[in-house]
């Protein structure tokens, strides 16, 4: 079985070609002679997930996945969500956004927040949505400089070090993103 | 596992207690204490599967599935479609959409049609939708007396009868409805 992954990150395919089942051939975007920008102008994780996987779906017809993540903050009521890589504007770099994010945080006493990823997985017949949640806290400073994004600044509940300071291993095993990966995998290697 | 089936119809309620595993707990509107309608006013299938599943699943944190069936016929360009329960206006039972399907479709030489259903499942990670399809064609006049809705007038490919002149065993083997649910009992048996 063919799937896609619509995403242009080239460690995202590689991690996820580790995990799926060997029946399963993964293509990127390349593979299948896309290219440029799929539209991605929802409100919500999950729709914009499914809409990148059925932008692809309905112009090619192989099963495709894409996924879509936002980190949630409590005391900015949910800020920066789905909005979350270009908070700090379009095309910024995952610093603006920490510092925008941590200049927001100024002075909050309540720090908590939730990382959330949406995988989204379309295929003629089927259409399914896998969520992956990690609570924790916002640092007050940049800890570790490993990871990507808000990485630096997310002390997920129960450790004591940041994303940043964790290998991607260590990472992968409680991150929202490896959540709702695992999720999905699970799901394509049982139905397939 | 409990999961709640977003139905006020007994026997489609008796029919997938049937083949859900025993590990799943399946519970009724009425286990649950709900009374009155769900809302239902998407224009696809799909949408109105996740509108009903959703709205039950907000209100009592239980997981929950909804179906949702359609008959697409071609040279009516899809219609009655979303709208199959109420073709000949709202709450008119079965014989009066027949009526009207087979007057609009006197003289049409291009009787093919597609039975759809879709069944969506909503938890508080996942959200998924199964569709199953049945191609067929409608029937000049109404033949066999089982089944329910359309079964009398549609003569599934590859059969000499309808939906109504087969028992309801030999029609969930090759239903559309039959195909949705069972991608759904696999689902929910592999992965809960």
């Amino acid at each position: 079985m063919k799937i896609v992954f619509a995403t242009n990150n080239l460690n995202k395919l590689k991690e996820i070609q580790q995990i799926l089942p060997t029946s399963i051939e993964l293509l990127s975007l390349k593979d299948i002679g896309f290219s440029g920008e799929i539209p991605e102008d929802h409100e919500t994780l999950e729709e914009n997930a499914f809409q990148k996987a059925q932008y692809i779906f309905d112009r090619y017809k192989i099963s495709c996945f894409a996924d879509d993540t936002g980190l949630e903050v409590e005391s900015l009521n949910g800020a920066p969500g789905v909005y979350s890589a270009r908070y700090a504007g379009d095309d910024c770099a995952a610093e603006n956004n920490m510092k925008k994010l941590l200049s927001e945080m100024q002075g909050k006493a309540n720090r908590r927040a939730a990382f959330k990823t949406v995988v989204a997985f379309v295929t003629d017949t089927e259409k399914c949505a896998f969520k992956g949640i990690a609570i924790g806290e916002i640092l007050n400073e940049k800890h570790g400089d490993k990871g990507f994004g808000y990485d630096p600044i997310f002390k997920p509940e129960g450790y004591d070090v940041s994303y940043a300071e964790m290998s991607s291993l260590e990472k992968n095993k409680i991150s929202h993103r490896g959540k709702a990966v695992r999720k999905f995998t699970d799901y394509i290697s049982l139905m397939s």
